[in-house]
């Protein structure tokens, strides 16, 4: 039953050869790795307005200046990020590059920070998201949480059944946001340039604002620069891509990043050029697109797909988060289960995982996670950072032909991530702090987690020098609780085994041990019974004493002792709850707190 | 750690021989299986107040000849218990009087319906008590579940302690909550006799009253009816008592229906003497107290006493719905786990299961609970007419002593309870149709549990005539997964067993298989190695089918087959997730879906 809801929800199991029809053209590539990316036009443009409000709408001319100063980041980003791919074109970024270049805990530092990142991202978006649907619908404002955590787990769902799949799906949205926004620009442009739009409604560039501060300026920009987060995606990714993988990584990074440029450059002219002022219960983006068509079709289609990117931009985050967890599972900073692919060839545990801990997060917020962002662009710009300093470190090593232009790129990069992580934590520390503390402790895990894999490894290796003590034989300790079928069994299994069967019955009253004595001498003289009498209405706690016993003798002379325990099988489901209760007990008791070989002998009902 | 959580909580075990001192006195007795009696009282005369106030004021002298009808029945009931304690001293109540003398069927409903009815008691007792703290305190009215469900695990834990224990705790408010109502009742009475009281505010009884219909007369009667809920319990609970048992149980059953029946005609009269009508927002004895005291001590001190008293009436439940079922399931009509007394000699599961369902109850009702109480009135005059229509047929086939006064007082309690019964399904069809959907539902799922267990021990039972088949010898299989200390221990242990060990590998890749089998044959020439590809990536389904083969050639020569399947143990907790996913899923796939001999060799890591 449960194996066909899953074959109905995730699809049949794929064969690990199908592994090439799973990766992606730049089609979908750039559909499935830049919903996030691109999502921040719907916002970035708000958050730097936001701050420019608080000195009032004349110093909304600053806009434009600042909006320059991202796309140049930008430009730095991609360029710089062209080149990791390059340079690193089995993907793992961040991690990756700076592990190498850096040294492990800068590495760590990225990888965990990444990590953390895409799980805020999923949830952040996906509230997002929800919050427009709700928006729309207000009836349905008290179900926020739970209509996130059903569009979670609908993601997880689809990113369960694998890349292609998901992909074909994610196209159509996000290229219909990519076309809706190109149409409200291209509408909008033509508007002006034909004088429909009343020009006097916004400040020229370059009139003085009183009050303006330094520090404003830059809280601005740190916060237009939150329309960055998702570029690092890709290079993270490049294993999913059809081959050869680095070349398409690198045409869907810069494709991305045009579009981005020109979605991100159009929305915060218009917005400057409308004289649009952010308001509480209305995006940027919709005060655009009223001004522009009115409240039409082509309105409520902006809106429309601007909701669904924004639920969608989760989606980078569930390609990226399990190749990210694979890499760091294969060094062993991460469990194991992480490198196995799932029955359709994704890093199942990987997607369940950002699906459940985004889950949690959501609940935890009460689906408020706008007071995440600020952390989540933090946990971007710490990786961005960590990279190009690194790829600059490479460079120097190196020194590849055109190895100047090169640095110099990564140079650029490193220095605006920098001090826009500077200006992070200046401006916005009582938001951000918190990564103080939990990045140090993921890292300290992750190495935890290596010692302890290290220290198995050495453990588990055969040393031909000190072979095992032989066995020289084997003890079997059956329970039994009366004369049955089932007992009948286990002696007989126990006896083809080894001739060393003792049966143990523990028994509550002095009579019953007595009268069963009798009739065990009766029925198998030849298994040596021993009878225990309990005190305390508990089976576990006599039988424990005896097996410590029975242990400590064994290993006197390299027996091995083994429990056996019978398991009904019943023929109906619901029948199960009737049995077991006391051999699940007694079964889980001397296999963590005994450590005996503990042997499960299936009896099945027929009926 | 779990461990000494649960003696913090629970205590530390008891010997079975300290059973005697976990018996009730008389004093105790009152209070652990009368608080749902007497709590009664706090609402029993409202609820026939609020039947007659659909006429108007002039009705409500009506409540004084319902209320001697009420009365009457008490006696009545008192009466046919008493005698049902002195013939059933082991307690069982109307399951054991009704499946003895009218026939299983009529047992199980009367124990089925008890059942539920305690698991209601609980949840509409708590709800009520919890409604009465928010009350008093509204700030918490929000978290009205919760608090309810956390109220239920306290009484919980506190019954997972023991009878003695939790009988000492709930003495005090018990028997202050009489105190508090016979100071409310005796003041009451002092202020009347010396004129302080208003006679005026009252309409005389006789008054004749427009509108006034039987069915509504009766309505009011059964909604009276709902003060006796709770006077069974003493029948139930008979073996925790002190010896001589039965003598201590009637002389604690005459009590509570004294002290129930002073109380109940004190208020009722009281009520009508002050003219009083129910209103929404405060309950009769609350008017009745502040007409009596004013606001002062005394009137905080009898709403405090009775918000308390409402919460412990679940106790009542705690006491008689573990031994019910424990009766049910010594005669294998519920699971066997019920009659396992735990560490403090209660039948741990039946407390536990209680709780667990009334919290169910809570959540689902949203801690609306009263839309219950028909409900529950009805699952309790079920099993009273059915014990009162038993003890009849009794006497009639032994004819004691006395038999024609002992046949009258069950005769007499029959017709009313049975009546009772018919106006409750007549008045309130609406809201206890349930019951006879689910009543049924239960008893079936009771003869089926029975069915099972008589099916097993047909099974189970060794037919001296048909021996086993002997087992010729034993084949086992080793999945490895490489040459570690753990496949060396595990192959080890295996050949100390038989000569017959397989190994088996699952590869994912050819190279890899042919690498493997050239290094194990360097290793371990005398056990044969079988390796096998997975398409899939799943190392189940490979084993599966090579077990499948296996299992078939060893059975057709009676051989046995166990699949030997190690289990990481580490050395932290924490480390145990990043091992050990696969040995589980391996252990419960085989042992649950091929039912072959599953033995798990425990591998202890040092560090």
């Amino acid at each position: 039953m449960l194996s066909s809801v899953k074959r109905l929800l995730i699809g049949r199991p794929l064969k690990s050869t199908a592994l090439g029809e799973q990766k992606l053209n730049i089609f979908k590539a750039l559909a499935i790795l830049s919903s996030d990316a691109l999502s921040s036009v719907a916002y970035g443009t708000e958050q730097i307005l936001l701050v420019l409000a608080t000195i009032g709408a004349i110093a909304y001319w600053y806009s434009v200046p600042i909006a320059i100063g991202v796309l140049f980041l930008l430009a730095a980003l991609i360029l710089s990020y062209r080149q990791i791919i390059f340079s690193y074109p089995n993907g793992g970024g961040a991690y990756l590059v700076s592990k190498e270049n850096l040294g492990l805990t800068a590495g760590l530092i990225a990888g965990g920070s990444l990590l953390v990142d895409y799980i805020l991202t999923v949830a952040v978006s996906v509230s997002a998201g929800t919050d427009a649907i709700t928006s729309a619908l207000p009836g349905l404002h008290p179900y926020n949480v739970f209509i996130a955590c059903i569009l979670v787990i609908l993601i997880t769902i689809l990113n369960l059944r694998g890349l292609t799949e998901s992909a074909t799906i994610l196209a159509y949205p996000v290229y219909l946001f990519v076309i809706a926004l190109f149409i409200l620009i291209g509408t909008g442009a033509f508007k002006i340039l034909t004088g429909h739009v009343h020009a006097g409604t916004h400040i020229s560039i370059g009139t003085p604002v009183q009050g303006i501060t330094l520090f404003l300026l830059l809280r601005a920009f740190a916060s237009g620069c939150s329309a960055l987060t998702g570029v690092e995606a890709i290079s993270n990714a490049i294993p999913n891509f059809k081959d050869p993988a680095p070349n398409n990584a690198a045409k869907t990074l810069i494709l991305m990043g045009s579009l981005l440029a020109l979605l991100f450059s159009g929305i915060t002219f218009m917005a400057y050029y409308y004289g649009i002022s952010p308001k509480a219960n209305e995006t940027v983006v919709s005060q655009i697109a009223k001004g522009t068509f009115g409240r039409g079709y082509l309105y409520f289609f902006v809106q429309g797909t601007t909701a669904l990117i924004l639920v969608l931009a989760a989606n980078t985050g569930y390609s990226a988060f399990p190749l990210l967890a694979y890499n760091l599972a294969k060094d062993k900073y991460m469990p194991r289960m992480f490198t196995i692919r799932g029955d359709r060839l994704g890093y199942s545990n990987g997607i369940v995982s950002l699906g459940v801990a985004s889950i949690v997060l959501i609940i935890a917020f009460g689906g408020q996670t706008e007071q995440l962002i600020p952390l989540y662009a933090v946990g971007v710009f710490i990786p961005f950072t960590l990279s190009q300093t690194g790829m600059i470190l490479k460079w120097i090593r190196e020194k590849p032909a055109r190895w100047i232009a090169k640095l110099t790129a990564n140079l650029i990069g490193a220095i605006i991530t920098f001090t826009v992580l500077v200006i992070f934590f200046i401006t916005k520390f009582g938001q951000v702090w918190s990564v103080l503390i939990f990045l140090p402790l993921i890292v300290i895990l992750f190495q935890r987690i290596y010692t302890h894999y290290n220290a198995v490894g050495e453990q588990l290796r055969i040393d031909p020098d000190h072979p095992a003590v032989k066995i020289e034989g084997n003890v079997i300790i059956v329970p039994v609780a009366g004369i049955t079928k089932v007992v009948e069994n286990s002696i007989n299994y126990a006896k083809s085994l080894t001739d060393q069967v003792i049966a143990v019955y523990v028994s509550f009253d002095r009579d019953d041990e007595k009268k069963f004595e009798e009739k065990w001498q009766k029925w198998r003289p030849d298994v040596r019974l021993v009878t225990i009498h309990s005190h305390y209405r508990s089976v576990l706690q006599p039988l424990r004493k005896f097996i410590d016993i029975v242990e400590h003798k064994a290993s006197e002379s390299n027996y091995r002792v083994t429990v056996l325990i019978p398991q009904f099988m019943t023929k109906k489901n619901w029948h199960y709850i009737l049995h077991n209760q006391s051999s699940l007990l007694i079964r889980t008791y001397l296999l963590y707190k005994k450590k005996v070989i503990v042997a499960t002998l299936p009896y099945q009902f027929k009926k």
